[in-house]
């Protein structure tokens, strides 16, 4: 097995997971499948929606068919990776489950499956303290004795990381879960906080067990598979996700979409162009016997959820993952909160967000929350603590950025060049989405291969005065039209034109 | 014919018009073709993608059959409803056309178009203000002579309104125009401002006509048809658009998204679930002959239209239009301008959504933009304009919003209860979205049925202080647990049971 990582952006890889059984593409979203009954046959996961992997149930299949179960590829039909878990998450919801650690990773060995989970203690979303700290000792516990009693050497093996909402505790276990010999490793137990819509929450966790763990191991959001949470989950350095949703919603009469679920009986019209939807109204749908209804449903709710996993690895090779984020973040208020919690990880964002540019895509700055990328995070910082200006360029001047990009073929630029003498002069823009360009600067990515709709609202005053006092300027010119710009040190003159004025002063 | 409609939200409107052919659902789109050759027969346009009506150009049929050309409907092969321009593109582009404003309209009654249009002058983009002052003059006259010449009374005919960027000018041909017998009226000419990317200008046209035609005729935006600008247009009252920019594309090997355009050859993977783009990869379309590409790339960008105008009309009627236009304005940095331009139109948007809310869909608040939707801008203006307390209640409580919905069954407001002693005490509550809620009106929609985003930066003492001052209460207790809060002539307190003490100094 394999993990190899091809492109990033922002914290999220695109890449290829290899199993014993071919390669997966990542990010990678899991259908959860029945391992007895299934309405789609899970060979059509893989032909029809294009799913690389899919997950099942390695307890149910031991309770449904007892120890000598068949391979899990022959009972599901599916000829590609499948992983299985392991009855942990049964155990979360109903306090026990008639197998062992041991019993269910020989179990899982014996039926072919690609990649086990072990049998850990899911922390869930309520766990007090003390409980939450019992699950996340007893996890590792069992990871150390589960490691031990595996056979098959070309088999995977997942590691879930416990410990809820309590950061410490995913801290602790992701370090010590990630120096044990696991392949992948699942984030436990998300979906009792997203149920409670506590997506802040999760941004905490997933960017704890990220800084925590191996970066060469993909990580698993279990549980996780709304096509409108996905973006973000990728965009913090997930790698994996699956979901039963798509089928569980399906049984509810419910329509999921990239902008939220819908009760099919409250929709008019299906806002969707998938095979489904372009041959069915929603009166269709609702005169079929529930049973084909919710066959269609689920096969809707499987287009939405792989199409969105294409658009985000387009997305992430593209570069422009962030814009995908910040339009899924409007699918509901919670989500968008969780949208500005990434606020506090900038430094997580641009640590892993790759350096060098996607050209020719540029990028969008919407408003203020669009400040907090990566790239602009980036130049801002950049420009003030690694930066000097060329030496002999002993005099500042500062004209607002002009619409024209790159701002060095802009008519304001070539108007300055015409009045200021060549050499001493150091030319250089401001304003919003960078602060300060200076202009031998301005050609480089993203400097003017960005898109900015006015008013974020930025203070360029801040960046401009950190920067002039960094470069110890002979003298200081800002061009403002509006003259509001006061900085100290610093003339602020209206036009360029004024400019020769003063330089006639010093020189008479 | 008759244009009759059934729903409404914000400036949009859903509903039906009638032909001699048939009926339209509108909001719609028409899909422009070519009268001569189509790689897609224009009867699939119907039947396969659910388009009601088209759109072609009577000016190219009269150039390439002559006089003598058969019905329309029998040359294209579509049996629905039929829209044919008249050679006014042509004319802005080319500068002239080979037939006259009589002639065209004669031959559009011949050829048995359903709606045609008269042989205008286009203002188009860049027209100065004496060009644009001609146009507006030119089209009046046509107009009127156009009107005359009219044999067929089952035909409808649609007036342009022209004007282009002087919107003086938009306001007087939308009057004059909107007086003469017309059905439908087309905006003139937007597609040179949308080349632009000059979505605000657009923005201030559409909402110039708007209030400037009689509200019962559809609302035409010639020539829009990016998947992307739909719902905008529709949101501020345009009822039917139409587009030839799927053919376009496709010619171009560009591909249509909802979130903007991409070229073929720099996508990876293809970000959509229609029946094209489920069945085929980006690989497989770019090894296709250009023909067969070209034509598949133009069914999946009608694919991809055809269903952003059912999420629209699905939207509208369900009342959550405003959520489609907040999340598409993040397409681009210039929609997102277009998008804070209806900060301007707020009254606008107000006037002509149902007051009446659309149980049980919620509102969902993200930021400081979403605080300018009619539902937040009516009840804050309303509550301090049209409301007074109950009279006996004279002592005004106001407690932050509680986080349970509706207000009146949280906790905070039960402890509440039990302190004040019943009759005197009116208890409101404050916070984003609404401002000031009074207890009796939380139930009341949209006050319970919303999702917030905290943090909108909103200025809530505002909304107190005027709710406040007209309500002369004979004393008022602010509960603030952080003290932020000074009202004069309120007292601000931490906590409900510092009333008490408070009421024991009044009458000890």
């Amino acid at each position: 097995m394999s993990f190899e990582i091809s492109e990033r952006d922002l914290s999220g890889r695109a890449g290829v997971l290899r199993t014993r059984r071919g390669e997966v593409k990542t990010p990678c979203l899991m259908p959860v499948i029945n391992p007895v009954k299934n309405s789609i046959p899970p060979r059509e996961l893989k032909d029809l929606f294009g799913y690389d992997m899919i997950i099942t149930n390695s307890y149910l299949i031991l309770k449904h068919f007892g120890s000598d179960a068949p391979d899990v590829h022959e009972l599901t039909g599916y000829e590609g990776t499948i992983m299985t878990d392991s009855g942990a998450y049964q155990l979360l919801i109903y306090g026990g489950v008639e197998t062992d650690p041991i019993e269910i990773v020989k179990f899982q060995e014996r039926i072919g499956s690609d990649i086990g989970v072990i049998l850990d203690t899911p922390t869930g979303g309520f766990a007090s303290r003390p409980e939450a700290e019992k699950t996340v000792e007893e996890t590792i516990k069992r990871a150390r004795s589960s490691l031990e009693f595996r056979d098959d050497p070309t088999m995977l093996w997942a590691g879930p990381i416990q410990g809820g909402r309590y950061l410490d505790l995913v801290r602790k276990c992701a370090r010590i879960m990630g120096s044990m010999d696991f392949q992948t490793h699942p984030l436990g137990s998300p979906v009792q906080i997203m149920e409670g819509y506590d997506y802040p929450t999760l941004v905490d966790m997933i960017v704890t067990v990220k800084r925590n763990l191996p970066p060469d191991r993909p990580l698993h959001l279990f549980g996780a598979g709304h096509p409108m949470m996905l973006a973000m989950g990728v965009a913090l350095g997930c790698d994996l996700f699956d979901s039963a949703a798509y089928a569980l919603f399906a049984k509810d009469d419910r329509y999921m979409t990239v902008r939220g679920t819908f009760r099919l009986d409250r929709l008019s019209e299906l806002p969707c162009n998938c095979p489904i939807c372009s041959r069915l109204s929603q009166k269709d749908l609702l005169d079929m016997p529930k049973k084909n209804r919710e066959e269609a449903l689920a096969r809707h709710n499987l287009y939405v959820t792989s199409s969105e996993m294409r658009a985000i690895r387009q997305a992430l090779r593209e570069g422009s993952l962030w814009e995908l984020v910040e339009t899924r973040s409007r699918s509901h208020p919670k989500l968008y909160e969780a949208f500005k919690r990434l606020g506090k990880y900038t430094n997580y964002l641009e640590e892993n967000d790759p350096v060098i540019g996607k050209e020719p895509r540029g990028i969008f700055i919407y408003d203020r929350r669009s400040l907090i990328r990566p790239e602009v995070i980036r130049h801002r910082k950049r420009i003030i603590e690694n930066y000097s200006r060329p030496v002999c360029k002993e005099i500042g001047v500062f004209l607002q950025n002009p619409p024209e990009k790159p701002y060095i073929r802009s008519k304001e630029y070539q108007d300055a060049l015409k009045i200021l003498p060549e050499g001493e002069f150091h030319i250089c823009f401001y304003g919003e989405p960078f602060g300060v360009v200076p202009s031998e600067l301005s050609e480089t990515f993203p400097l003017s291969q960005y898109e900015c709709s006015q008013g974020t609202g930025m203070d360029v005053s801040r960046d401009l005065r950190k920067f002039i006092r960094a470069n110890s300027y002979r003298k200081v010119f800002i061009i403002d039209p509006g003259s509001s710009i006061m900085i100290e040190g610093a003339m602020t003159l209206r036009s360029i034109e004024d400019v020769r004025g003063h330089l006639d002063e010093d020189n008479p």
